[in-house]
């Protein structure tokens, strides 16, 4: 991996834990370019093993009719590359799932909404063996083993370093990056994962959260001009958490976004998909850790924390 | 009404504008205890004028088969106290109704919500000439003249000058206390009306606000740790506001209001109600202008704005 290495291709194997709309579909496109790749399933476990995955994606349908389906860690081979598209709801099973899987040398690719998964994930397997994702994708799981991909797929990806320090393009994410170009995802690189991370929390921190709160979709909110300052002042309050941790955001960021969203097709956010299926919110990784984070460093975000606590009562009642 | 006046009691002239559920109950008290009512009417109008009001109280029920019912102010007699009780979100028909139907040396009461609608109508009638009272009621109209008086009854009443300039007790509150005492109704003197109005949003902001964001009742909202808390910190800001006009709020009474919405019965707030029947809520009057006023100081209520920002957007999208 190494300058110096001999060119001789090696070839990654790949763990996909959580075999959802995110992990089923880069996991289903890793093997489709020959990758070996192992699948963790829990509710569709026998329905993958029995028939396989299918994929229908805006890119070109297809199906995978055997795949490498898994129901516990243990029985999985030990991987070069472990992708963790679980919830972030689902990440207290992370102590279990991982260690089993993780190859010595191996590396955690999170590909998980909002801010210190990694930060968990490092405590499990060591800070040297941690890489974060984000996906800019809308995919959908329909069916066990059933994934439409509806539009776009780039994941950004960055490197992690003890306590978020910027990384830099590494030799490893390099080597990831030229898999998943072979499976014909495109990535984009990060140099610094905390800032690509408080990056995207300027759209998904209003929008996720006032749909689930107001009920509403994207048009309706941004069409509005009471939301739509509110959204601002919300995509404001990430800016300056993000400030409070050195990372700058340009200010035209944020009306980037406000224009990007009232170009957009009317879209239900991921949170209210969660809500209206009565499962859990991720509201400690989008909300929460970064309100966390910002109250270490002394920086109070009132408008976010408003959110943040209508969302635990909205979430407790949803499930109860 | 001065002390060197002769002890003759003088028979006030009452006016009623807006006959629901408060104007109607304090209107038709005033009116069995033997004063010369005249009520304003808009929907009602007909049937009252034919058929009279009729109140159920927990103090006991009462018909009155004959009211001064109008239509147009400009059919009024001039009146010594005009009692407005239509919802704020109707106030910028005082212009038109009021100046009809006040006598000269007459005062306005506004048994309104919220903050700011004693400036409003100052403009229209001089700021010599405007009192408020702040109802602690549960009334409910169940239907046209018919009112339903279900707890507590007293109305806390201050008097005005320019700018909310803390008045003490004056004659003339003194003399309408006196006329309501005859009525059963007990008035709560206030000093400093701008003090009285800071305090009752303590409660209301928080409970007002979140009952229709959250579509909930308060026993649900103060049972939960989140809200519990948004309700405290929002209070807390209701509390910043009030100081910020030299207005102190003992911070015990923070407390006092959460030990008392823990005790209540499940409660439906009045903008709730006003939402689930789609009518305006009152917004502006409990959050927009304490919000103006506080801004106006240079504080900034991040929290009450937020929930304004999430009121007008469902205000609008409820009624359209």
């Amino acid at each position: 991996m190494t300058p110096t290495t001999t060119p001789t291709r090696l070839q990654r194997r790949y763990a996909v834990i959580g075999t959802g709309a995110i992990g089923g579909f880069y996991g289903a496109k890793l093997q489709q370019a020959g990758f070996d790749v192992h699948f963790l399933l829990n509710r569709d476990y026998q329905w993958v093993r029995d028939r396989g995955l299918v994929v229908e994606s805006v890119n070109g349908d297809f199906t995978l009719p055997e795949v490498n389906a898994y129901q516990q860690p243990q029985k999985m081979p030990k991987c070069d590359v472990v992708i963790v598209a679980l919830k972030t709801t689902a990440n207290h099973l992370l102590p279990e799932l991982l260690p089993p899987v993780v190859k010595e040398n191996g590396v955690v690719v999170l590909l998980q909404n909002g801010l210190g998964a990694e930060e968990e994930v490092a405590q499990i397997v060591g800070s040297d063996r941690v890489m974060g994702g984000l996906c800019f994708i809308c995919s959908n799981k329909i069916g066990p083993g059933h994934i439409r991909h509806s539009d776009y797929g780039a994941i950004e990806l960055g490197d992690y370093d003890e306590s978020y320090r910027a990384r830099g393009i590494t030799d490893r994410m390099q080597a990831i990056a030229g898999d998943f170009d072979r499976a014909g995802i495109t990535i984009l690189d990060s140099e610094d994962l905390l800032a690509s991370r408080w990056k995207k929390l300027v759209w998904n921190i209003p929008f996720n959260g006032l749909s689930v709160i107001l009920d509403a979709k994207t048009d309706a909110l941004i069409a509005d001009r009471a939301t739509r300052s509110l959204a601002e002042d919300l995509m404001q309050e990430v800016v300056n958490g993000a400030a409070a941790h050195d990372r700058a955001i340009a200010p035209e960021f944020v009306q980037e976004m406000l224009d990007k969203t009232v170009k957009m097709k009317p879209y239900l956010t991921s949170m209210k998909l969660d809500y209206d299926r009565r499962q859990p919110l991720e509201i400690e990784a989008i909300f929460g850790n970064p309100l966390k984070k910002a109250a270490k460093v002394g920086v109070r975000l009132p408008k976010i924390e408003t959110l943040y606590q209508q969302l635990v009562f909205l979430d407790r009642r949803n499930r109860r």
